[in-house]
């Protein structure tokens, strides 16, 4: 965790600091170009002892940056309602757009040590939490981030006297917060909760850097230090594709598109009973999973004209207006497409109790974006993986999550797209697009293939529904969203 | 607040009012198309007692509709964290896009109201909040939404008998919320603080509708020939230019740009002596003003290499880093440019007691967006007085108000953009657009003379910088910050 250049450092007379220190500083300057233009995203995660004088390294750091380029990002302990998200979403929502700096005043060590520390995680959750973490951390650096993990380390006598110091003046004295003081009474239980942290979560990838506090000037000549090496680093590094690992999750066997049959259909009269009887007993489970305060994520894909807005549409007329949101996903902005490209997912979660239906979804990574050059290879190939540990992490966090294949052949397709061009009230649903994705038909048809067979895992495996009949459809999707979330209620002994 | 056509409604018979029903229903899924087509954003906002069936009529509502193109927002009364906030910015947040809908299950008004029953809000601030509303719903009207505002009423006896029926059920007992029992109790108070809401707010371009809510059917069948009365409207008063009112607001008399001197400068000496004094009397400003809760929102606008950037950074290096963000505005992103053009402004202000600075901000509507053809005439001729609207919010909430305009003459201009073509560490500053920009500088210096003319208001004037020495406009840039904070101190006895 300490590093050599560190040792160097502590052996300079000041005179050598402070050219070293003037040196850096102005390569740090420089490098915001290079950032900007080789689209570096850079975190600097500075975490730490109360009064370790972490706003003041931060203030340090950012004297020379130009504004328009980083946030700095003072992070609370989360609000009730904050906790009714997983717990990375209110961390990953800050992540910099590629080509800035984003700082953060402790994040999610903070929040954990503090919840250990208070007795508010169990030590199965912190062992979940820290996995999540490592995977967060990981997945960051692999999609290009540099991820700089600073602790800002004190002793307790030198904290003792830094709170004495604030607390004797009355414009510093309310800088002193009653967590401070607990750190002061209850060391060694601090100590040993960041000790754990540290050691859980120092990856090659992010590695944590602890620096003693005790001198000023060393602790800011160090960080500065390690922020212009690891930016060239990072530049470096991402210009080598990442290695992918072998997929560790469990799969469920899934059959190819071109051997699910599309035989299944009801007459109008089954389908208004099934569909009725269905949705009665989905509006009753959307009352106890909020209860319950599960959350349900849906994610839909399929085949354009495959029929997947009226099949959103027949399952949230079942469930309270108030309780679930329909996120219709298009190509991302500029700001989302210039983020880990999961960013806009985490961002959309549900809370506890309610449900979030996803009309078209990340997979859009391995579909469209492989197809059309939007990512590179590596990012495809990698995204089976990094979308496997997502939903893992939606799982773990206790959501029902159930993925939607709309299935349907391409002379179906076809003779839907006409009848859309004939019919006045249908015409805005096809556009350009949808026929020169159909000339694509048999490249998306390899990607889907791929697709499902990487990531039907079996805590969140795909569901390819027959769709030449649309009513079939409906009530088949609305079945097993609602076998899903009785599975779940079985589970929990709901 | 009652239509006549409503009364003509009551008087149907069943089999008259199905048909209409029906008739009614099918208009409005077509209609879906039609304000994709026109780009409406519709806002139903859905307010009225406990249990008077809002979440039942918004489901309702939602059932023919795709649910790509809406989306249903349930207000809870806010946190603590977003009562450090202007009181309408989580309402603003919610806005729904060009061509969709956002159902709200209470809103504004059940905020108010509530705060008024619970003591939480004074005469004075009720005052000032209904003032504020009446704006915001005429500026969101004025840019093209449809604002439906529906009150379900239901009467005390009929209350008790829903809650009575809510209670009696487990499935649906935990519906019923202390709130509900409690207007039970003090029926009165809530009727005359809903009442006087409702006189209050109940304007021309967005009246409310009172609908007793006794008869599901007939709530269903109004609410939905409103709603399907209030797209067609919308989208014909879209086409008629808005008529724009006389400025009331108090101006400050201002030079044009033509006779604004640039003869100001520091020496080497006097700018650092000055700076530092400037930089250490606001970094004990800002304590000050994160001590008294007092928001900061700092503009900037100028010429291309006026020196903003670094005009913004002697200002930051003085802050405390976790007590300010920088926002740098371009041109806005899909979801923003879909929005009130105030929208991503307004989801960006500072808590009380932060600083937020713009570098470029609202202005661009009557500068660039203006100039380059981006809004109507219309647009950009109403947007004067809804920005003084908007600033007179933030100054009213509290709020010090400082804007900047970074000045410097043509020729300075080109000596700037020269040098930073020849120097390779500032070349990424210098882009083509910026050339361009600098052939229109007669079309933009007659906007910004308007632009400063026509909303320099006593309560947030422009302060024009003379930054040809860039050392003396940091120095004056900080001093206006200074004054202005302190004479809020003042103003406010701290």
């Amino acid at each position: 965790m300490s590093d050599v250049k560190d040792n160097e450092i502590q052996k300079l007379s000041q005179d050598e600091m402070k050219k070293i220190l003037k040196d850096t500083r102005q390569k740090l300057a420089q490098q915001q170009q290079l950032i900007k233009e080789k689209k570096l995203p850079v975190i600097v995660l500075v975490e730490g002892w109360g009064a370790s004088g972490k706003g003041t390294l931060i203030s340090y750091l950012i004297r020379d940056l130009d504004p328009r380029f980083f946030q700095v990002v003072p992070m609370k302990m989360p609000t009730k309602e904050e906790r009714r998200k997983p717990f990375l979403c209110r961390h990953m929502e800050h992540i910099p757009e590629s080509g800035k700096f984003v700082f953060m005043d402790s994040g999610w060590m903070e929040e954990t040590v503090f919840d250990v520390v208070d007795g508010k995680c169990t030590k199965k959750e912190l062992k979940q939490r820290l996995s999540d973490i490592n995977v967060f951390e990981r997945q960051l650096v692999d999609n290009g981030y540099l991820v700089l993990k600073i602790f800002v380390d004190v002793s307790k006598e030198a904290q003792n006297v830094r709170l004495q110091n604030l607390l004797e003046h009355k414009d510093t004295s309310w800088r002193v917060c009653k967590r401070d003081l607990d750190q002061q009474e209850h060391r060694s239980k601090y100590e040993k909760a960041f000790g754990t942290f540290i050691k859980a979560t120092n990856s090659e990838k992010a590695p944590w850097h602890v620096i003693d506090s005790s001198e000023k000037a060393l602790v800011e000549l160090q960080v500065c230090h390690l922020l212009v090496d690891g930016i060239e680093d990072a530049i470096k590094r991402n210009e080598i594709p990442v290695e992918i690992p072998e997929n560790p999750f469990p799969l469920v066997q899934m059959p190819k598109l071109a051997d699910v049959p599309l035989d299944k259909s009801l007459t109008r009269a089954e389908y208004e009973q099934q569909l009725k009887a269905a949705q009665k007993k989905l509006k009753k489970l959307h009352n106890r999973i909020y209860k319950e305060g599960i959350p349900v994520v849906i994610a839909y894909e399929g085949w354009d004209a495959a029929g997947k807005g009226g099949n959103i549409k027949r399952l949230t007329s079942a469930l309270d207006a108030r309780g679930f949101v329909v996120n219709p996903i298009a190509s991302p902005d500029v700001h989302e497409k210039n983020r880990h490209f999961l960013w806009r997912f985490w961002t959309k979660l549900p809370k506890t109790g309610h449900v979030a239906i996803f009309d078209r979804t990340w997979y859009g990574r391995v579909m469209v974006e492989r197809l059309e050059g939007f990512c590179s290879d590596n990012d495809w190939q990698r995204a089976y993986n990094e979308i496997n540990e997502f939903e893992k992490n939606l799982t773990d966090w206790g959501a029902v999550v159930v993925k939607f294949w709309i299935h349907i052949d391409k002379d179906t397709q076809l003779e839907r797209f006409n009848e859309r061009e004939a019919t006045p009230e249908k015409r805005w649903k096809i556009t350009d697009e949808d026929w020169r994705n159909r000339e694509k038909w048999d490249q998306y048809e390899v990607a889907v293939d791929e697709m499902i067979a990487k990531t039907s895992t079996q805590t969140a495996p795909w569901h390819i529904i027959q769709s030449k009949d649309k009513m079939y459809a409906r009530v088949q999707a609305l079945n097993v969203v609602i076998d899903a979330i009785e599975a779940k209620m079985k589970d929990c002994n709901y």
